[in-house]
């Protein structure tokens, strides 16, 4: 587990990452970065693309510097020497709900980073960027399943993603409206949480009867997916 | 609500959404576009920046033709013109816990479309599209609350992306596996879900007391976040 208290270096503030709204829910710290990726497993990337640009889903691991993705998550491989991608990972805490339209919102934790994709080929920090991915997302499989072959190793491109520049984004809390005249309407107003929790293993159908899940896997049923 | 089984037109097949890792994915079926968008609720989209573009998450409403969104997501605010731009949403469904490290993956639905951002000014499309934002991600709320002033529609930018240009994937089932030498080490193998349900409603603490939430949110509890 990457401890985050370690790691609270100030992020960058450069134009694109400055806040220019929602300005009092910018966080400058690089522990809340680290929370939020924590928070999260599965990022959108904007990648470059024949005509402009896609926006595609991927899983991700993290150290304090890097997120490492898979190198083939978009038609076209992520490659050394590629312009900028930008890499958002968001968690929807839940719908705010305000006394008119005009001031609903939603409660997220979200950060935003830019980077030039590097393509990872020493072997040690391939398997360790790959093992990353894998204990993030699902903490104990390395271990318990097998390990990449050489095979593998060698058809699995990983990008490495430097977090210097980043910001994160928060809003919590009620509306905002408790103090305009629409307070005065009698409407009720608050949150509505999202609440996202690992359900009970399915097995695949095919497994021998009587062959029980892990009990790293076990012992996720019922545990938050994106703990505050 | 949107009537997705009216909308099953063919999806088009252009050189950037014609699924070309992993084929047996892609969906081809308008109505499948419809569901994917009827089952989120936040988008991740990719607009020009400054220095490229950046990706940023934001709410959104839709018809058969069209997704809305707020026009001030990004820093700068979208504006006819603009070059096209690239709105992904995705449903995480769980994890696909497969018995090597490199057959892992991710249950989800996901639908990615490109277009030129289009600045609604008619005034009925405008309250129209807002409504629509609106009732998606809080039904109920429009004709709760207090709906927008004149002041406020006038300082609301709405863009409308035509989803005519639009592509869906779905991973769903256990593992690929199964028929691997992988099957036979004994190791369990499965899918672990996400479930999203809508929590218990949070009143905002400066109401007075006894005032009760209404039932179009009260009923929401414990429903599915995104229903499959």
């Amino acid at each position: 587990m990457t401890d985050i208290e370690s790691a609270a270096r100030p992020l960058s503030a450069t134009a694109r990452t400055r806040h220019r709204r929602l300005r009092e829910q910018g966080r400058t710290d690089g522990g809340e970065l680290l929370e939020v990726l924590r928070a999260g497993f599965i990022a959108h990337l904007g990648v470059p693309a024949a005509d402009g640009f896609m926006v595609v889903p991927t899983g991700y691991g993290f150290d304090d510097q890097h997120v490492y993705v898979h190198g083939s998550v978009a038609s076209q491989s992520l490659a050394d020497g590629l312009p900028e991608v930008c890499l958002t990972v968001t968690i929807v805490d839940g719908l705010v709900l305000a006394r008119s339209v005009f001031e609903h919102a939603v409660n997220y934790r979200s950060a935003m980073g830019f980077a030039e994709p590097r393509v990872v080929t020493g072997p040690d920090e391939k398997l360790a960027g790959l093992r990353l991915i894998s204990e993030h997302m699902a903490p104990g499989q390395w271990s318990y399943v097998r390990q990449p072959s050489r095979k593998e190793l060698a058809a699995t491109r990983l990008i490495a993603l430097s977090t210097a520049e980043a910001s994160v984004k928060v809003r919590s809390g009620p509306p905002d409206d408790a103090d305009s005249p629409d307070a005065q309407l009698g409407l009720w107003a608050g949150e509505l949480p999202v609440e996202s929790r690992w359900g009970r293993p399915v097995p695949d159908p095919t497994l021998p009867v009587g062959l029980a899940a892990p009990a790293h896997i076990t012992n996720r049923q019922g545990n938050e997916v994106h703990p505050g």
